[in-house]
């Protein structure tokens, strides 16, 4: 039954990459007002695309924000499995652009893998499920499940208003379970299923110090540098061991057991130093850096700004210091708790002179995690096995998914996370990419899956 | 003899305010290499204005960076003196550009003060002087003194230029003493001279990590943030009691007197919570913000980036983070053992996991002091009383000029630092202003000191 989608996968493969391509090249930066209407177009890219594969009731979900792209397939009759097929059209802000090798958003192959913002995260592996769905519908004329489609465009941005609409129609987006293709194998070609996701929680610290800048010369040494108050803020809040020092932020962490580490053992891993470039790792004392990454709760500065940084010297006091901060949560870890703990160190650490503002953002999620033994899970992991002739391992990750934890809470319906991308797809960063092997035995696997599911 | 200057200066306000401002118009900034045109065209406007007033061999000196505009008048006779004025046409940046009421480069007059950048560091004060030396050749038909005429185009940027073109053609320079107007009043219509000035140094450090901005949930763990490695190392610097903790730092201070601080504390100062709207000041342990400011060294972070700065969340750990450091010096320290105690001092303290870069900025100065009591400093305080009508004020000051230094190492000549700026007039800040008040009483003051100083 997969057969036939994957031979018409095969044939159509240049058409499905250009159709890809005109995906790829809308700039939905969704963080940035200013692409608006880029993010319109995505939507109605996405539109067009499933009324012609042959969905119902297609429509842009109006949430507040940026829309959803909500459609349904319900002719693969009553004793089929309803999935809700979860993904986002949006993409992160391309800054700092000089150091793209080609146009973010101008599609180019070399070696093998195709540079594009969205390529990997999440515009591809969304295309994926929908080029899967088409290659079904063109040669068996049906598809092997009934199919409940939501694509927004909020998730770079914390899926805020997805969340509300989430909440407000429950029934809409009800289904017997979820699969969701926004994450990464271990390496290239490791079929990998994540059975655990990290929670999520930000802030961002202003310090004000003098109404304007000033002069260093004629103010040093009579008022509070918001600069070196935030850098004695930060400093305060980790130490050189990589261990938070927030009052109670590792209070109600779940435990790594031996058993847990073992299992992240077991993951072949990257080589962080060369992947990255470093001079050496740096992770918490008495984790390794996979069980850190996978594992233990983080706290990073993402960005940081102050004063004057253009060219030369400019011997000034700045006005003010702002650093945005965020942490990745393990199970046991409350985002809203730990948010507090962050704001409540914040004030306590501020030193005299200055006036400190804490933003919390509205964006948070705990961590999850589901059994890799239940049949769901299971029948992706021969799936991916099918596809890409390799055994699947399964991990947890550091990355986060918030919409994982509220559908969760919602539906308690099992969550199947099937990633495609690989370490080397730079997600978030300049020169973001996807490898087409991936993108091949991607949609093989979903092929294999559809049909697994089907024969309940 | 000084009266008739006066009176020319008076009745001709207004060309001359209308002159001033076609000066400021200009956007000269020094350390931006978009406004080479703008350098070149206030060089252009000096070099014309001084061969109008009847200067001779005026012409512009290739520095090999911008061109220094330098002039002479040899016709007040053999006995009297030959004064050195220094002054400098380039203007710093103007970011944030948001925070100014009037465009920097268009001048306008409200509440008495003249905005523009410029209008008192220091091409307000160098057309002060021009004008009064107009104003004596167009009444006496001569000046008083001998004068040689040094405007530079560097100073905000270290006068890197002009420290070896000072040492390279030391004949041409040579003066008995020399005059600075780049300088202010502790307050509005309170003569002041300055008998000290800090000392400078400067770095910028970098601390690069991954070799691209990598997803802090991916990653997060394994590798070590530059802005939180960055964070530590400033914060290592300066402890929350203001006192500097590099190693070394104070070693070779020359300490604040009893008299030292007498004098400090009997100078008017500004209410520095007030003015700079902050909640309360802060200062080294043990010393008020007047002598911290005045007599006690500072380190300063001027401005800090690293990361994402847009609007909204970018979930990464950035490649690198860097920090721009000045220090401002007392007698005994050398500038450049300062920087490299400095040096040592970020690279002791930089975390593992990181690489850290220092750019030693090439700009320093020692500090600098001179004898209230000498005649030609008592001449000038005497002009000021006459013009302001009040006692004048000696102060030592946080500022640098590192021209200051020197011409004193070269020439060993006193040096005359007399300023007409206010606390109010917001150097190197958004809305730079002069009042106009010390525009006219300023110039009364140097026609009168130019008498003085002739009838020796």
């Amino acid at each position: 039954m997969s057969k036939q989608a994957i031979t018409y996968l095969q044939e159509n493969r240049d058409a499905l990459l250009n159709k890809l391509n005109e995906f790829l090249s809308i700039p939905s930066v969704s963080t940035d007002s200013v692409h608006k209407q880029d993010i319109a177009d995505a939507a109605s890219f996405l539109e067009t695309y499933l009324t012609d594969i042959g969905f119902s009731g297609v429509q842009q979900i109006d949430t507040g924000g940026h829309p959803l792209v909500f459609a349904e397939y319900n002719e693969a009759g009553l004793d089929a499995p309803t999935v809700l097929f979860y993904g986002h059209y949006d993409v992160q802000p391309v800054d700092p652009i000089d150091e793209w090798d080609s146009d973010p958003f101008r599609p180019e192959v070399r070696e093998g893998r195709l540079y594009a913002r969205g390529a990997s995260d999440d515009k591809g592996q969304v295309f994926m499920h929908l080029a899967v769905f088409e290659a079904f519908m063109r040669t068996e004329g049906y598809l092997p499940v009934n199919v409940k489609v939501c694509i927004e465009g909020e998730e770079e941005i914390g899926s805020e208003n997805l969340y509300r609409v989430l909440h407000e129609q429950q029934d809409l987006f009800k289904a017997d379970f979820t699969v969701i293709s926004d994450s990464g194998m271990v390496a290239k070609n490791q079929p990998t299923i994540l059975y655990g996701l990290k929670g999520f929680t930000g802030l961002e610290v202003t310090v004000d110090g003098p109404d304007h800048d000033i002069h260093s010369g004629l103010y040093g040494g009579a008022v509070r540098n918001p600069l070196m108050a935030l850098s004695h803020i930060l400093a305060s809040m980790k130490d050189v061991d990589e261990i938070v020092t927030v009052d109670g932020f590792y209070d109600h962490v779940e435990p790594l057991s031996e058993e847990g580490r073992r299992l992240i053992q077991d993951v072949p891993g990257e080589d962080y130093q060369e992947t990255l470039n470093i001079p050496e790792t740096a992770s918490e004392k008495g984790y390794t850096p996979k069980e850190h990454t996978m594992g233990r709760p983080t706290l990073e500065v993402n960005g940081m700004y102050g004063g004057y940084q253009g060219e030369g010297t400019k011997t000034i006091i700045p006005a003010s210091a702002t650093a945005k901060l965020t942490c990745r949560l393990v199970p046991g870890q409350d985002p809203e708790q730990i948010q507090q703990l962050l704001e409540d160190h914040i004030h306590k650490a501020a030193p005299s002179g200055v006036s400190v503002h804490v933003k919390k953002e509205n964006l948070s999620a705990k961590a999850y995690k589901v059994s890799p033994d239940h049949p769901l899970i299971k029948k992706a992991a021969e799936s991916y096995t099918e596809a890409f002739g390799k055994e699947t391992v399964y991990v947890r990750m550091g990355g986060s998914i918030p919409v994982v934890e509220w559908l969760d809470a919602i539906y308690g319906a099992p969550i199947v996370l099937m990633g495609f991308g690989t370490p080397d797809d730079r997600l978030h960063s300049p020169n973001e990419s996807f490898p087409l092997d991936s993108f091949d035995q991607g949609m093989e696997t979903l092929a294999h899956y559809w049909t697994k599911v089907s024969q309940n």
